[in-house]
């Protein structure tokens, strides 16, 4: 069991140098071998700009690629699963994109594809699942995938911050790229949502679910959600019952008493209901250099002691929103249609899918682009 | 890996019956054999009143101890692991008594003692330390162990009840024995905080770690905290620093908007700080027939997988509480040694250790015997 494995890095950026960094320090049984960089950043030896020469490397068992992005990753990420090295990645674009396609690759070759990183940074959140799953079924999961726009909302709150101002100090601390749409438009909690949804409940899960961000959240929203005992994040959210599976991104408010209320910062929290286990909650840094490469090295660890999963896309489940069917508000100028009067200018919209919802919202931007939407609990 | 593993439960209450339930309905490569009951409740034909018959069968390679108590559990783990049996338990008061003797003698025979469902029921505690620990050196941890207080705290809050309704409540719903002593003078919190201690930071961990429970919180004591923007809650502590280390259990004041405020009812949070993976926190039903089943059948089937953990208590590390040094307040009709008036009939003192604190507490009950203290953050 405790061989030396030789690895290869695809990308030595904030992540892979804390996976460079942590096995040097921690994991005796393993060493970085090469590392694939841009032809003008070639500081080390171990560096190369060439795939191939990495790939055709019988030396390198495992890849752990840390790139981001579709391409050239997917490209990189099916060679190396073709080519019988183990794949470990941190990139949940490219996970969510080709999942399935992945998984069916490394089954075939014999060899272990593992993505612990890609959701929740540090959180062992897909090991999580996969444990309760050993036992129990699945039937919720839901969570504060995305830290960026946790941190955003948090200043607003704590802080009585206008979302411009908030979103500039996320990019000043580094917590938010320069164009920051990914996170405050929901893509990046929606590919998070669609790899837990596929983990969770063994489904090739939708790639067009209903997807609204917090862009156009602002300072007044929060206070009138606070004064009626809410607070509001962002979620990603799946269900799965009788056959049947649903997921959704969008602003949740929630009541200020919650766990999920309480979170500070960057932090994530993810939440399962397994049958049996009843619900659990994890918490953590959901990015950062080290909690993402632990994460990273966590998955080496587990290849090198030959341990492996396997993910199941088998399950024939019908994809059905109205599982999370529910009732929400939007803060517009603009009636939408079906509302009613929740408080000036907000509108209540009672018993919708969240695709009825979004749809409702996308004809409001139509005439004013600065609407808001959020689901709320059915009591309020 | 899919062999079918005979296993023996010894005790069918109410977490033996859920272990019962759950390997029946989700382990298909494990079967429970025999079950050890009193002579009077024989009701199944896989049940004995013998001890030495379930020892002396070799077709059980496993057995579940679910008895709870010092002894006979102690003699019988001992005696399972010396005829080569792996061992799962739940039991903390026999662990934390224990522990080390447990572990070696797993080691000298070369089988499993696992032990995930005595801290935190469902929540995967024990093997997310153990897996930390891969990478990590765990730097503190601390965390609501004890779902019985958190309900009577919660309860006290939410709903304005005194100490006394609060904990009849409790009883009535099953939360709380008949004598709730072992919950409400923290000694359940004790053992889960000195298992953890071993565990996190391998160390055979001191047994007489001060321990202060929270018997005499009265509803004006919470409200007095909730102006000054605290909570107060029953915790488990324990930190790690350069080669010495400090344990506690006691009623500890937190900021209303933290997570650990926020846990409802029964429910349990576990933290750690990962020197790597920075803080994770684990939320779950600490207790109760299914999630504390999960637990043990989780083991079970590590086990069954041939995968074990190791307990190693080598570390040469000082007991020293100064490491959880800090403020605490007293309130008491009897005024404290080294005290400053914090509010009407609460004294302050600052900067002494827990060990400190428990000897001021027991000078105050002396003459007060309704005295409550609780740790309190620094800067209050």
């Amino acid at each position: 069991m405790w061989f030396l494995m030789n690895i290869a890095l695809l990308g030595h950026g904030t992540v892979g140098r804390g996976v460079d960094d942590i096995i040097a320090h921690s994991v005796p049984n393993v060493q970085v071998t090469r590392i694939l960089e841009l032809p003008d950043r070639l500081s080390d030896p171990r560096m190369t700009a060439s795939f191939d020469e990495i790939l055709a490397d019988d030396s390198v068992e495992l890849i752990v690629e840390c790139m981001g992005g579709i391409e050239p990753a997917h490209t990189f990420i099916a060679a190396a699963l073709s080519a019988g090295k183990h794949v470990v990645t941190s990139n949940k674009a490219v996970v969510a994109a080709h999942f399935a396609e992945f998984a069916e690759l490394a089954e075939r070759n014999g060899v272990s594809f593992l993505i612990e990183a890609a959701v929740g940074g540090g959180i062992p959140w897909i090991a999580s699942i996969e444990k309760v799953r050993r036992i129990d079924g699945v039937t919720s999961f839901s969570g504060i995938m995305n830290g960026t726009t946790n941190y955003i909302m948090d200043c607003m709150r704590k802080e009585g911050l206008d979302f411009d101002v908030a979103l500039g100090r996320a990019q000043e601390l580094g917590y938010a790229e320069r164009d920051p749409s990914a996170d405050i438009d929901g893509i990046d909690v929606a590919n998070k949502t669609i790899i837990t949804a596929c983990v969770a409940f063994d489904v090739d899960c939708v790639h067009d679910l209903p997807v609204t961000g917090i862009r156009t959240v602002t300072k007044r929203d929060l206070d009138r959600f606070a004064s009626h005992g809410l607070m509001v994040k962002l979620f990603g959210r799946g269900v799965c019952k009788d056959g049947r599976y649903a997921v959704a991104v969008e602003p949740v408010a929630i009541p200020l008493m919650s766990l999920e209320a309480a979170v500070p910062s960057n932090f994530n929290i993810v939440s399962l209901e397994g049958v049996t286990v009843g619900p659990l909650k994890f918490y953590g840094q959901g990015a950062g250099s080290l909690p993402t490469g632990n994460a990273i090295v966590q998955d080496v660890m587990d290849v090198a002691a030959g341990r492996s999963e396997h993910f199941d896309f088998s399950r024939d489940l019908i994809y059905d929103p109205s599982l999370l069917a529910g009732d929400y508000v939007i803060r517009s100028a603009v009636e939408p249609d079906h509302a009613s009067a929740w408080a000036p200018g907000v509108w209540k919209i009672r018993n919708i899918t969240p695709v009825q919802a979004r749809s409702l919202l996308e004809k409001v931007w139509e005439r004013d682009p600065t609407a808001f939407m959020a689901s709320i609990p059915q009591e309020v």
